[in-house]
C-alpha cells in the first residue's frame, strides 16, 4: 500500500478502459472488510451507461469527471437486502430506523475505501464525491433505490490523465489525542494551521475569494451555514422517504 | 495490500507492544485519505491506560478485547476543530447541524479504513467495534469529548495471537447492481443466501439459539427491532447534546 504515500484525487481520465473483470475483481476484494455481523449492509450501483452519468451529474454539481470517468460508483448503506431475506425466511426484520442508517452507512462507507486503497495500489485513479448526501433525492430516483437503501458515497474511477500536486494535511498532533480530547486554544491553532494558511495556493486562494482568512473562505464560500442548514432538512427527508428516519 | 485476501478479525493480542512510532507513523500516512476540503473532520483519541479501557469497555458491553488489546482507538467525526479555527480567524462557522455531522462522519471512517488496511498489511490485528454507536454517552463522557465531536468508530489494535477463519461473504452479484438497483425476488434471496445459510458454523448457530432460520438469529437475537428502536433514540439524543442536531 505504498500507494497512499503519494495519494491524490483524480479528476482527469485517460481512454484506457477500466474492464469489467478488472472492476468486478477489486469490488469483490473489497468486501473483505469488516461488516456487521457478516451483513454487508451495502449496494454498489454501476454506472457506465453516458446517459445515466448525465442524469447522475446534477446531483454532484455538474463537476464534469461525472459524465467523463469510465465508471461511475454509487455506494449504498443498504437494509433493503437484509429485510428482504428476513421477510423470506420467517423473520421479522427492525430495521427501518435510525441507527440501523449509522450501521449500514458505516459499513458501506468501511467497503468504500478499502475499494478505494485496492484500485489506487493498481494505478487507477478515482474521485471521492462528498455531494451524494446533499442533493440524495436524484441519486435515489435515478438509481431506483427501494427504501432501506440510502446513498452515501459516490466514486469516479478511472485511469488518470494528470498528475496533481498532493493537497495538504494538518500534523498528527492536531488529530491525535492521549487519554482524553484536549480541546484547542488559540495557541494550538496558530501552531496546527500556521503551514496550511502559509501556502501559497491556499493564500491565492483567500486572494481570489476576497476574503481576509483561509477559514472565511471555508465559511463565506464553500461551505455555508445556510447551505448546510437547507441540505440538512433535505437529508433528514430523503432519509425519511427511504424509511430509516419516522 | 494482498493482506486483505485473508483478512480476518482479531479478538486476541499477544503480550508484543505497539510502539508509539509504528502508530504515529501509521496514524499519519492515513490522513493521506481523500477529506472533505481537506478539513480532517476526524479526530483520534488514543487509549493505553488500562483504567480509561475499563471505563470504555461497559460502552462496548465488556467485550474482552477492549481491556485486553495494548491499544483502543477511538476515531470521533470532529467538526470542533474546525469551528474553533474559524472562530479564531474572524470566520462564522455553521457546522452544527446534520449534514456536518455526515460529512465528518464520512471522514473519519475512511480515514479508519484506510488505518485499518495500514496496519494489517503490517501484520498487526485489529477489531472493529460498530458497538461505539450504540451507548455514545459513556464515551463521550469518559474521553472528554466537547460539542461537535462525536464518537463514530472503536479500533481494538495489537498483534495478532489467534488465527480464526475468514467469515463468509456473500456472492458479489447480490451486491452490485448495473445502472438501476433490481430489487430481491424470492428466487435471488434464495440463490444469494445459500451457501451462507448452509455453512455448519451458521447451523450451528441457528441451532444453539433455537431458531428455525439464520435469519431470525438476527432479527430475534443479535439485532432486534426494540433494541434497534431504543439505540436509534440514544443516538440521536447523543448527536443532539454533541451539538449536531437541533
Amino acid at each position: 500500500m505504498k500507494s497512499i504515500e503519494t495519494r491524490r484525487s483524480i479528476r482527469k481520465y485517460s481512454s484506457r478502459e477500466v474492464t469489467d473483470e478488472q472492476l468486478d475483481r477489486l469490488l469483490e476484494l473489497a468486501a473483505r472488510t469488516q461488516t456487521m455481523g457478516n451483513l454487508q449492509l451495502y449496494s454498489v450501483v454501476v454506472t457506465r451507461d453516458i446517459k445515466m452519468k448525465e442524469r447522475l451529474a446534477p446531483a454532484h454539481f455538474n463537476q464534469p469527471m461525472v459524465t467523463s470517468a469510465p465508471v461511475v460508483l454509487t455506494v449504498c448503506a443498504d437494509f433493503n437486502r437484509t429485510t428482504v431475506w428476513a421477510n423470506n425466511r420467517k423473520a421479522t426484520p427492525g430495521y427501518d430506523n435510525f441507527l440501523s442508517f449509522v450501521n449500514a452507512a458505516t459499513d458501506a462507507l468501511l467497503y468504500t475505501q478499502t475499494f478505494c486503497n485496492l484500485a489506487e495500489e493498481e494505478g487507477l485513479g478515482y474521485c471521492f464525491l462528498g455531494t451524494t448526501v446533499y442533493c440524495p433525492q436524484i441519486i435515489i430516483d435515478t438509481l431506483k433505490l427501494p427504501k432501506l437503501v440510502m446513498p452515501v458515497a459516490t466514486i469516479t474511477l478511472g485511469w488518470p490523465d494528470e498528475n496533481p500536486p498532493q493537497s495538504d494535511r494538518l500534523p498528527l498532533a492536531s488529530f491525535v489525542h492521549n487519554e482524553t480530547y484536549s480541546d484547542y486554544t488559540a495557541a494550538d491553532i496558530d501552531r496546527f494551521y500556521a503551514a496550511k494558511e502559509a501556502l501559497p495556493e491556499n493564500r491565492n486562494f483567500v486572494e481570489i475569494n476576497n476574503k481576509e482568512t483561509l477559514a472565511q473562505v471555508f465559511t463565506d464560500c464553500r461551505y455555508t451555514k445556510n447551505d448546510n442548514e437547507h441540505m440538512s432538512e433535505t437529508l433528514m427527508d430523503a432519509l425519511k422517504k427511504q424509511g430509516f428516519i419516522k
